[in-house]
């Protein structure tokens, strides 16, 4: 029997029984499930039954954000043993793809990713999954610190992909889940301040409680207040070394190069709908560099690694918990989105 | 008395004497010019009397592409002395300005750049430059091809930006003196192949011309070819590792992501009059990284040492020259552009 | 009256009254001292009257870690004014030089540099500096922090040469103050953990204790340990990303390639005093990068930024302080160098 | 029947029947050998039984730079189809392997590379390979220029490690096969002049006939001159922007410093047997970065593009070539090195 939290079409959800088996082969290993999170993504298939061109065709397992527990090993795994507490990456490339060959393997467009359709996810008992894939939790990171290094990566690939030098200051566009784990990621690779704008003053008000030292976080309510004079205001008009776009608003996208210091950086995390209004000329002036951010690749091992050391602190970012058997009232919950919710988490049954 | 070419106001240029006294500093050097090229925004200037924000609003000389001959130096200079061969990098920052110290002085605001209101060209006999932007000129470069370094100093900018990888395939969209420039650095950087685009096929023609093999040019008239399909056949449908944007077409402009291979690069040179529809979620699949350039900086002496080693020639594209005397027939000669022009210069007298 | 910390000869130093005249220049500031830090360097010089090539000829003023407070302003700075608190880069490079063009001011072989012969240091009432290098502090910096900028600056340009990537694990070989600083840079910048050794178990706990949680610094004591085992069982035999040696010990050096991962980096901060046996096969077979750091640039304001926003803490490194008429106490206290002295300040008049 | 040149143990070796039986993987090609060149290494089994740790225990066949024609393909293959002409890359890396994975694959420990003991070479009539390390070649590169892709990937991997800014100044020490490559390596990646140092004015002469105008490369016997001085006197005092060691002699690996500008890189390919002495200090003061090579990754179809394009000519240094009936006298030629041997190939039958 495998129970699983099952999106029977668009609206439908059911906790229910459904057949899967899995073979292990000899470089997987086999979890169970301890914490899996809510993603944005799983509850737009919820609520609108696909992603752009991923449209829910077949009943699908929802959630890729996920700690466990290794249970069973094939038999050329040598990093995992049983009784391993771990936590997974959700995408699995084709290693002998050109772009994986680069080191690029977020890449590749053969990328298997749980909950995206076809593919199941992982609200259910136990999934087999690669070991390469699969990393091991040091004693103090908890399950539900675990299953929140899906959406951390994140945030942590786009400073990889920023390069951020330490001492700068960042401004993160959008104050949601992605925004507030870039927060957290800018921080840890060294930014000094980070300046984050947002509609809305309660999730403004979870970002200043990050800051280490009153002042370090600058929140921006851009209903009352104009982003780019505040970036100049506390850059002495010099700009910001690095902006993050997590806001997914093609309006927002529009500022970056207002916002951007010369020779500085903008990073496209959020996906805004429709193209935004790009002014080469803007961008000349200050040889602003754009980077755009795919997932991640590589960088698993490193949020672990930051979470265990102290780093980052994810635990402030976890606001509900809902037992599995509840899983249906959970996406109920991250779909209307009360006031200081950021993420929402299940546990699963031991 | 001194003889210059003078835009009085929009459309109207004479040949005519102005009152032009330079003071040299300690640190100037005294040039006398020997050939100026005639720049597309010299053009605009004479066309349009504006370009952007920069109004043409006292009389103004012409001109800022530009080799000669040192005559006399200031005081504290060492590197240069009578009777050197030289070329002028048009643009004087502040050093000690932010931008300046951090090795980005072409973003410095308070540049000061040669033909650009309210600063006199140099289409004139002589002109007072400081030394550090005052070049020696290897005997086996003519003063001809020095007067091309400044727009092909563009070129190689946009390479260093786009930090071309030996054995790339670029993709130059527009075939006008900077796309053309552009292909001779991305050559000379390394670059295997340039696919490079435009509606004229008589550009296009020119471009073919400058392949050392066949083959190494693929160039690609878009009015009766899709740019992204060409490009997709010639790489087996990867893409160019790297795109240079000289058209300045927000058209065009918007076809990057189509371009650009996984990992790849866009570097934007030409600006659009009107902003481009930058699809994020294009620029996200493949993770392309968008550089924007201004100018150039710290690459004038690397493209004289590339034109003194053969690994660039400039010469081809060097279409027309006119006697200082009939400057004024050369503006409207370039701003008639008959076909298979591309680069107007003017010989200066003794 | 100028009283001052002049070291007349070698072992011989006075706190009396010199005659220092300084012309406050246009783009200059005054500033009356309020806190010095003494460096090795200076001790260097008290105890051996020269560091290599630079040989105390003439009485000099030691001292070159500052912080003060601006008393005048020259007539063209306008970031700086009167009353502003404030700490200082001790090079003055030229503007103008090739490698300040570049950006790489702390390059240029005409930096004049505090209390390194024949320029004077700073262990006297009042200075005049350049404004451009010249910091203004947050009201949360205190003058002792500010004080301690400049050697964190040698740490924070090692891990910007590093470019370290969040999440890595860094070595620092070598526990002194040098050592110490770039441990906390090394965090500040994203390394997860940090192993650190030397030979004295004092100066490992003070390192120790510089983790956000246990474990975060793995302390070696290579008197008993061996640092590359150490590392390889840390990292599960990969090796560590970033490898920084500050020991300024030729035996030291030569294991950086034992203990660096594939494509990892080494940064030598250390100066020994004889080549160290570089063994390039090593170094191939990983394809290990070094880099090499001389002093810092561009990176106060990023220190002083990290300061501010808690990033950094440099509390716990300020072991002693001595009052300015106690100088040459301080001296005598430092090189001494007691059991877990780390920086010995000295506190100015007011 | 396989007939082969197997070196049977040092000092011999036969051409004669060797049984190999070679499955066809669904990945890979079966592909009869065109052209194979003679490398130091082959030469180095051959004279000394052994590299370093690699003992020819087994008879073993030699050659491991290669052209050929693909005979037949796996189940899985599609890019490559029979008759297409091929080159090869003589390492197979695990491609799920740590270091595969981030896209470094030649610094996987688990590589089998061709003639390297216990793995067999390819001085035979076929071969089967992975398709993925198998490279089309376009009609205008011949069989012999693809055979000596795999030594020009050397150099092409060094300048990618180098980042070679177009205009720089390269100096590259050592004049053999590899020094050779690495300079033509060198101009195709944007170098205007290459100072090149050797002991044998016969090799300098060969390397002098590579430039493309007089004086674009300057040879140095440093029997007679000093190299350091030259470097001085060619780049104004400021040093070479990139120095590529390909001597491996340790004496002249410690002149890198010297060499090298602020700022500069130094790239270390070839490997002394010894130790080399460095000089910290020497370093610092200019900063110099330092990149180990080992082998290459990603540079097969660079190198074929660039020989496509004409970017490079290989041609002039395949200065001998033997049938296959003759490959014994081919490498007892090789092992003799006569004046003005560059490369050595061996033609394969049919």
């Amino acid at each position: 029997m495998t129970q699983a939290l099952v999106l029977e079409k668009k609206l439908d959800l059911s906790l229910r029984d459904i057949d899967i088996e899995e073979t292990l082969g000899p470089r997987d290993v086999r979890i169970v499930l301890k914490t899996v999170g809510v993603c944005g993504s799983d509850v737009h298939y919820y609520t609108h039954g696909a992603i752009g061109p991923f449209v829910v065709r077949e009943p699908m397992i929802l959630g890729h954000e996920a700690s466990g527990v290794v249970i069973e090993t094939g038999r050329d795994v040598t990093k995992l043993k049983e009784g391993d507490r771990v936590c997974m990456e959700p995408g699995i490339p084709d290693p002998t793809s050109k772009a994986s060959r680069l080191g690029l393997y977020n890449l590749d467009p053969a990328v298997r990713f749980w909950a995206t359709p076809p593919v199941h996810g992982i609200l259910r008992p136990t999934v087999v999954h690669p070991a390469d894939f699969t990393f091991k939790l040091p004693d103090n990171v908890s399950f539900e610190a675990a299953a929140m290094v899906e959406p951390l990566a994140v945030g942590v690939h786009g400073t990889v992909k920023a390069r951020v030098t330490p001492g700068d200051t960042a401004v993160v566009i959008g104050a949601g889940p992605i925004g507030l784990v870039t927060l957290l990621a800018a921080f840890a690779a060294g930014c000094a301040r980070v300046i984050i704008s947002d509609v809305d003053d309660s999730k403004l008000a979870i970002a200043d409680k990050l800051a280490k030292v009153p002042g370090a976080v600058v929140p921006v309510n851009v209903k009352s207040q104009n982003l780019t004079e505040v970036v100049a205001r506390e850059t002495d008009g010099w700009g910001a070394d690095v902006v993050f776009e997590c806001s997914g608003s093609e309006k927002a996208a529009a500022e970056i190069f207002d916002l951007a210091c010369p020779g500085g950086v903008a990073v496209m995390i959020g996906i805004p709908l429709v193209p935004f209004l790009h002014d080469v000329s803007l961008g000349c002036v200050k040889e602003v560099r754009i980077e755009h951010v795919f997932r991640y690749a590589h960088v698993f091992p490193r949020c672990i690694a930051m979470l265990a050391s102290g780093t980052i602190d994810v635990a402030p970012l976890i606001t509900e918990t809902f037992p599995f058997d509840k899983s249906v009232e959970a996406f109920e919950f991250a779909a209307r989105q009360p006031e200081g919710t950021v993420k929402v988490q299940i546990a699963m049954p031991a």
